[in-house]
């Protein structure tokens, strides 16, 4: 058993195991042409706070001047209080929620950035990695570029501020074709919005009366009431104006490649990507588990809350009752105090615990997402056991993560991932449950509509499940990295 | 329609409805004899954050000095730095968490309180209401005591400070007395507990090796890994020694009546009150209103979270499939910029939203554990037929509330409670389902195991659904309230 | 040389030596039947600001409730704010500004204090010290007080609360007559105010318009434009209403005791005492100085700022020219993070530096107003013979400093005081000064316009230099004093 | 009376007059190879809290990375604690106090300043103001440069980062000569160091032990015992190194122009600047203003604290005695909530009172070292005359100011600059005094040791009383300046 108890007897703090999860990476929300434009971007990043919850930001334009309010922290724990909705004036704003997948968790890399252009402000935020930002700064720098955070989305600042293109849009197309291999997206406050040319990450356009509306996902149209109208393309930028909606391309058209996690586990399940309910494409991949990996047990137990759809799907599938053999306290993951040892190692016991005489004496099929470095499993297993459990058979309803994220996903170094190395019945050892088992990459396919994967043209980006990742890396390549993002120690 | 478009379409700031929601008291947690006394001590609020939201406090004894520290939010967000455990030396220590049933949020208000006594400190906290508080406040005033707070808790403290026994058992046994009518129980650093003579709030006691441990619940002893050893019993006054643990009776021993509401939604699904698992009780609910009102649809929608477990049992006996039709935001309700306007009216559509996909063209049977006036299920309705629900057919798995709480829940008043005064059609119309049912007082008891109500000697305290208060209500009692509790104006 | 160059080598930080002063005790104001009586009393305590400056507060009331705003730090950091002055309404208020003689400088020690009593809010500040308070707090607790700081004025709240008289003015005088031995006065929201037996602490009345003003000096009636009316006398309540000033007697009439120190060194210099001018005291003290203690000089040269009336009272009469051969920084002594590290060492050199060009190859005579450790005189000789001074000749226009005090000046231990147990020339030579002189006891009475001290019935309160106390030290007797004030640890 | 008691009596609150007195600049202090360079900069920073009460910062260099601590208020509010001093670490550090002669007192503009270069990282900070700050800042912009404050600092930084030059002091020296008509000089944690081509600044260097200090003035030498080495020449980079200093010239040599106001108002009087001492400088100002404009009185009053010198020298050459007739509250300044309307707005009676029974009677001679728009002036002959001063002479040590400043001194525009456009006669009216004089120009090159001021090559920079501004004023030229710094309103 990799996790000793003697090792908590002598560690009753908190700092037990770190939280073994890939980490959402930042939501965005954009408004134009409505008197409360800043409120609802309130509203619209609360229903994006599971993309992020570090840091947020609304950035307003009132036609004369830009407004900004910045914090750390949950969107309901600053933005809801008159005063600071009052200061963000305008009728047309942008907010962001971050989880600080690049940069520390400081004010200076929190969102929307504003920068003052020749022709007046700008602001922009931005979800997903730059896979060549550090080789873009160091350009930057060298030609005399003043970088004041370590943050991507400041990289495509510059290239807008250096642009000698006389339109906006041009110089921000401009600035996207050097963002090589990029999967970006951003919103400034300049009525813009643009996807990256593979569509990694989701946008969605909307309609609130008059107003035109931007978000990641669906549920922040909804929470305003706002009308879906429809996706914004893979390479496209678009214009909102007071006389309608432009539209530019900067790259030629073809399918896109969407994350296949937001499905799996980032977006909001009552959200809809694709003309597909992220709920339903989550218990169809439960289905599909119980079809490829059945179980003998007395029930079906999801580890809470991303595992309760595809445990849903599974139990219907499978016919055993679904059962909640784990309560999770839901009051947890908001210490900000010492970033680097708190947020990421409390874990599992704080967040989870059994429920004993539900679990006593049956045979349970736990049903997780996934699993990255494989140390929550080893404790929730361990946990069923001390209550009692019988047997513990583990079902993931995706398949073995064996390669890291690069375009905004906040994965652990390849050698950390469980699935990287061993074999599945090392898994299971590993884990300590009596079974385990990984949907298949076609499965997960097939739970979303299609035969399998299409090797040739795939219709998601899957690099994590199959070592295939879209974009060249740049900044990967060459010398082993080993360079100082800045000179400036962060001291809070 | 009760609320319209409207209305909202005119407020598309963050204050919608309020929250429909008999709210937790307060939860306490205290041990004795153990290094780490403090750190547990969090982790045990942390497990009973359910119990209240507002602040939390910990106070704790080295043998010389009492050390206190007392937040407004959650323990997660203040007793998980290092520093703030560091100063709370010594080998015991007693911790609150606080919904305000009384007194402001406020900082003199937030528990444990302390006060120097002739014989050493003393430091108190407390769970539950006294309804003879402002009886006795008004009293003591008159006998020249100085109230910092306006909390029930500081009137035994003062009940305390003033007896004149000699023994602190015995002081604290006289206060109780005078507490008339009193359902209180509280964990003094004074290593002494009890459970009022009713037993209405639950105290469990448990063991992690030479520590004693007092909790509210046995989620809290779950969390830090203690033993279970027994409830505290009603009337019950435990003392925790180093050679072991004393016990007084302050009255003479008969039946308890826990507070049924422990079991219908304060209590955590994983607790284990009366021998019962409280997720058992709740399934069991939701099984027995299946019996008694079968409904029509194509599958059982939980209101989340409350809502899971009877929504899982009725289900289960139904044959129906369970759903998740609405989704619950979880990052909620933090606010405390402005308590009146803002925790209270940051209501359902932050909270809760619709599973579009899968609710259209449906017939749905919606369980919730609870209706209190009622708001919240309109708003919850109309959401489901916006999704495009062809019928929504309400089920609720306690019994109608028609009177108010005095004893630590937070009511409304009983003219705005929804069953007060409506018949059954009256509030379906009210809610705007199709149809409408509630458990019988009678299916409540059958769930925990009774043939039915014993009227005669109620094994429950359930005034709300009867009317049957266990006490007296001396406070409520002569000519209207209109007593002012301070002359201080609370500016924060 | 008692501190050698090594020393500070080795400790180029922030803490030099203890500054070596007696601490100013409080400062209070009150103002009744005023639209603005806030806003006036912020004024009141900004001119009273050397009194105290580790922290202030105001308790308004507005005929209904009472509002308190109580701050660490300086009124003017506070109470300039809109805001702040807006949330504290009424046409009475009262404030004070404290240096912590008593009590850490902790908020629950921040005056004014507020109670609820039977009939009302009560709201009481004091300036002093109580010599009886530690007995009268034991006695208090033994009968089942609860005590909520540990100030002295907190037991006054107490016996006010506790007392059975009838009328108001009733139970203060009963709280008067019990404090023992005492010299405190205090000014409550309940426009009452009273003086010490011995007027030991200055207050005076003033008018402004239909408005009654109470403060410790008359240069706090200027600042607002104020007419003086007269001094409340020793022994003597005053009752502001709003038909007139009521005044009661609670000790018989006999002749005042001002605290000497008043005029040497707590007033400012444009109050007026008793008809003298400060300032003119204490010109006429350097005066008589000279003329007791002449000295051979080139210039006579104050340490700044206390010592520069007496300097230039002593330059006029012996003739010498007056210069400022130091210089002090004014930007020093507000640094509250830890108090008893950094109030009370960040020293001399922050404060004062020398004005070299002027001062080398000269002889200088250097007035200072008193001598307390002798320790900040060591550096400041020091600094002027690095300066290059040829002789340095010391003048205090004080006497010897041989006994501390109970009375609410922070002294230290009577072994830490130069002159308890030294001769002249053993201070001389502890200082390092070419010469050394101290104005006699009779000097300064004749500096105040008596022949002599009248040894039978004195003039003024001067234990400090004659070791007569006015009262009994009821808190000094019997065994030495090891109580704990309070089981409570501070903790920030 | 331009200043009613009605006016007053209406705004009993805390927003009188404004304060009548030219604001200083800023200071700057570095040092380089010493162990303890943090902990005395913040002393040298202390002792320069003269030039700048508005905002402090230190940033550090450890060899590795930079540290940067900034606050606005006073150094010793913030740099005393030891934790903040313990992260600044490193032998080098350069610190600045602020007075916002340019940029908004907010945080975003707290010097030092600190950018990556591509060579490493770069602190920077300065005193002045550039006169073509805002052409070179609209010339970046329009080249791309993103700016993220609206200070005069950042320009010089962009300047630096832009250089194509290969060595920093190439670069340094590169962006010095474009800061056209210059007058700034600056410290950055590159150990170099820069004086402006005309030398309005003094900057002077010392050494302690192996460490080398650069500073604003001699008294920050004084206050850590380090040794005066010499000043740093106009038009001169001094750079520090392990193995000496080196120096270069960037234009040619010719003779300084320190800004006369050094003189009379901004350098502490225990500096020495071009080997005169600040205070006897003052002192003959004051003797030869005695000369030049005798008066009949009774006594010389200064107007504290910056008269105070004259007063003395005034006295000594016309006999009559020096009397305190008006004492400063030092309590005052401190108040950054409303920067706006407090600090400028907290005015001469919050400052300074009347010592009343000095002056009741008396004809008084009333010496300041300078007239602004004359409302300090109005007010305190009117606080004279109110005490009983029977006549009131006003004697003013500098000419009269006619021309704003543009390099560095917070000046108000010229037309309400009292003797811009009113004779002798009219200002003496406006004031309300019974006489008036001031200095004559060749009077203060007298006082300095000249026959008189040297038309074709003046001594010092004066041009506030000539007219004759030393350098080209580009942002002055050209249309009406109506430029908006920056689109981003500022918001706290």
């Amino acid at each position: 058993m990799p996790v000793t108890d003697e090792a908590e007897a002598h560690e009753p703090d908190l700092t037990w195991l770190e939280e073994d999860r890939l980490h959402e990476e930042c939501g965005v929300f954009g408004i134009f042409n409505h008197p409360d434009a800043a409120a609802l971007t309130a509203l619209g990043l609360h229903a994006l706070q599971h993309r992020g919850q570090e840091a947020a930001g609304i950035v307003s334009f009132d036609g004369e001047h830009f407004h900004t309010e910045r914090r750390l922290g949950l969107v309901g724990d600053h933005f809801t209080s008159r005063p600071v909705i009052d200061r963000l004036g305008g009728d047309m704003a942008v907010g962001h929620v971050r989880y600080s997948t690049c940069g520390d968790a400081v004010m200076r890399n929190v969102q929307p950035l504003f920068v003052d252009l020749e022709s007046g402000g700008f602001s922009l935020c931005h979800n997903g990695n730059l896979t060549n930002a550090l080789t873009l700064r160091e350009s930057l720098i060298k030609k005399g570029a003043i970088c004041q955070s370590t943050t991507d989305t400041e990289v495509i600042l510059h290239l807008v501020a250096r642009s000698e293109k006389r339109l906006f849009v041009e110089k921000y197309i401009e600035a996207l074709l050097q963002v090589e291999a990029a999967m970006p997206w951003w919103a400034p406050t300049r009525n813009s919005s643009a996807r990256d040319p593979y569509g990694i990450r989701p946008l969605v356009l909307g309609r609130l009366g008059e107003a035109w509306v931007l978000a990641s996902e669906t549920c922040a149209l909804d929470i305003i009431g706002a009308e879906f109208v429809r996706e914004v393309e893979n390479g496209e930028v678009v214009v909102a104006t007071r006389d309608g909606l432009e539209s530019h391309r900067f790259v030629p058209k073809y399918p896109a490649r969407l994350c296949i996690f937001e499905y799996i586990y980032f977006a909001r399940p009552d959200s809809i990507i694709g003309g597909r309910s992220v709920y339903d494409v989550r218990k169809e991949m439960g289905r599909q588990l119980a079809r490829e990996a059945p179980a003998n047990g007395d029930m079906v137990v999801p580890i809470p809350d991303s595992g309760v759809p595809a445990a849903i799907g599974y139990a219907q599938e499978s016919g055993l009752p679904f059962e909640f053999g784990i309560i999770r306290n839901h009051y947890v993951g908001r210490t900000f105090i010492e970033p680097e040892q708190r947020i990421r190692q409390l874990g599992v016991k704080l967040k989870h615990s059994a429920n004993e005489l539900q679990v006593k004496g049956k045979s349970i099929v736990l049903i997780d997402d996934s699993v990255v470095r494989g140390t929550t499993s080893v404790k929730i297993v361990q946990m069923m056991r001390e209550a009692g459990a019988k047997e513990v058979h583990m079902r993931i309803s995706s398949p073995p993560i064996t390669h890291p994220d690069f375009y905004g996903i906040d994965t652990p170094d390849q050698d950390k991932l469980l699935a990287a190395h061993r074999t599945l019945e090392e898994m299971r050892a590993f884990i300590g449950a009596d079974s385990l088992a990984f949907i298949s990459v076609d499965g997960i396919y097939k739970a979303m509509g299609y035969e399998s994967r299409d090797d040739d043209h795939p219709q998601f980006t899957d690099h994590c499940f199959t070592g295939e990742y879209p974009t060249r890396l740049r900044d990967r390549e060459g010398p082993p990295q080993q360079k100082q993002l800045s000179f400036l120690a962060e001291v809070g």
